[in-house]
């Protein structure tokens, strides 16, 4: 791989997913610069061989993609556009990956906003987990040009596994990154539904998750979390509090469009009610804590006395 | 195979599950002896090796193992104790395995009944649909005690793929089977909710699938009852009145126990919905016809004009 004929590239946002992806970009031998609220993570970047930079601003003018994987549309606004923000700064030409989840709405008019300072972007928000980002295996759900695309296909081929390209404008990546996280805040809250109706009714649990991740009532949300409630540990590898937020993206965008969604709408009151309670910044599968009255399992010691 | 050395079976009940159950022993050498309502279902049956029986109080005096595989809990008890019923004409130790998706409480009860008068019981959900039930490869979640399980064990073996012993007396596999509903009616809801609101964002419906089926926000039946949507047929493989009835056992049960539910409520409110529209016999992925506004996929044509 010839490190001088790579493109150099701009991350913003060192989180769960933003180190994964930094990380993965500099392996393949991307010039990386980084940045982040925390100095602590941008000098892990920087300890593998990364730039830093100490604010988006400082950091556009030398990049030609810039991936921003920060959590909200509000943290996309204010990194692009707030004090020392970098959209002023990027250079005409060059594409932000816009890759927070957010309202299909907010993405397409990020894009045309960028497109009035000749920018251009994709909508590509992300799946897979913290894992799956430092191993360069992410799903992506993307949109954008062809011109946005040619401009970064070598950095999304880096950094995922499997790229969707769902259409020639921002704004279907965020419609299925939408659908997906309607059906992964239900599947987590009927989860812990159908765990406390089990341990309610004496079921074992362990043999419960065994028979229904064997059969038709299983979904990859059973699967994943229920192995946290069985463990009792309910370290955030996604909070509580995240599917407050993103359940509130897919409800504010049907309300908009004057349309019901029942379903979200039920499982949205269980995670408030769960952070109301005090578990928001635990992980999601404590949203079965707000079934009361049921013994849940205890955490597993590893070992000792 | 030994054809003399097998047990007598008697099927009460050859619709899509019983058929495929009965068909399996035939298959399997054992003799068999078949009851429905529907006298050309049996007919089936003698044409492939089978005995008809006129009742179930005609068949129970011949058989030492008799699978009930009726839809609900009060056909259950119309062919055990109802006129010309099997219950007063078993023998002494033979075994009734009760595979209608029932409350745990009702199994409780119908095994002291049983037992009252000399007969074992297993209580046994099915799951798996009629293909496997075809092929002897159903699911089975199973308790009794082991005096049943000696009984019937090569007739579970024959029948069933798997087999989960959850349990030495009945309630635990109404339980587990209760559970597994609740998350397949909740997971269907969500798919059309899901779907409902991809297509009203204007999102393609096939590019959905394809991601959805490969990402987190997967289910089970998401998978299986999407694929239905998108070919525009509801052709009932499982019909929405069937979790009209599934539903409606898990909320009782629960509402005897005090214990909330909000998710299996909604979406049993989605159900009634769509049953009350005129759907109910339609396949249970018609809960999406609940949402108005949207144009769902019409009817591939099988080929011709």
């Amino acid at each position: 791989m010839n490190r001088e004929s790579k493109t150099s590239v701009g991350v913003i946002g060192l989180g769960a997913m933003g180190m994964g992806v930094a990380m993965t970009l500099v392996r393949n031998g991307f010039e990386v610069h980084a940045y982040d609220v925390r100095p602590e993570a941008v000098l892990k970047i920087v300890d593998s061989g990364g730039v830093s930079s100490t604010s988006p601003a400082s950091m556009a003018q030398l990049v030609d993609v810039l991936i921003v994987v920060v959590v909200t549309a509000e943290q996309t606004d204010a990194v692009l556009f707030g004090e020392n923000g970098a959209a002023p700064h990027l250079k005409s030409g060059s594409v932000v990956i816009a890759s927070a989840t957010v309202s299909p709405d907010y993405a397409k008019s990020l894009a045309k906003r960028l497109e009035s300072i000749g920018v251009l972007m994709i909508d590509g928000p992300l799946s897979g987990g913290a894992a799956k980002a430092m191993s360069g295996e992410m799903t992506m759900m993307t949109s954008g040009s062809p011109a946005a695309y040619a401009k970064c296909e070598e950095v999304l081929e880096a950094i995922a596994g499997k790229i969707y390209r769902l259409g020639d404008e921002a704004g279907p990546g965020s419609v299925v990154k939408m659908v997906n996280q309607l059906l992964a805040g239900v599947h987590i809250a009927a989860a812990g539904e159908a765990m406390a109706l089990a341990i309610r009714a004496g079921a074992n649990p362990d043999q419960v998750y065994e028979v229904i991740t064997n059969s038709a009532g299983n979904s990859w949300m059973f699967e994943n979390r229920v192995a946290h409630i069985l463990a009792g540990d309910y370290t955030p590898l996604s909070a509580v509090n995240i599917f407050v937020k993103d359940l509130s993206i897919v409800l504010d965008y049907a309300r908009k469009s004057v349309f019901p969604l029942p379903l979200s709408a039920t499982a949205h009151q269980m995670f408030l009610q769960a952070s109301a309670a005090g578990h928001g910044l635990e992980d999601d599968s404590a949203v079965i804590k707000n079934f009361p009255g049921i013994n849940l399992p205890e955490p597993k010691l590893a070992g000792g006395i």
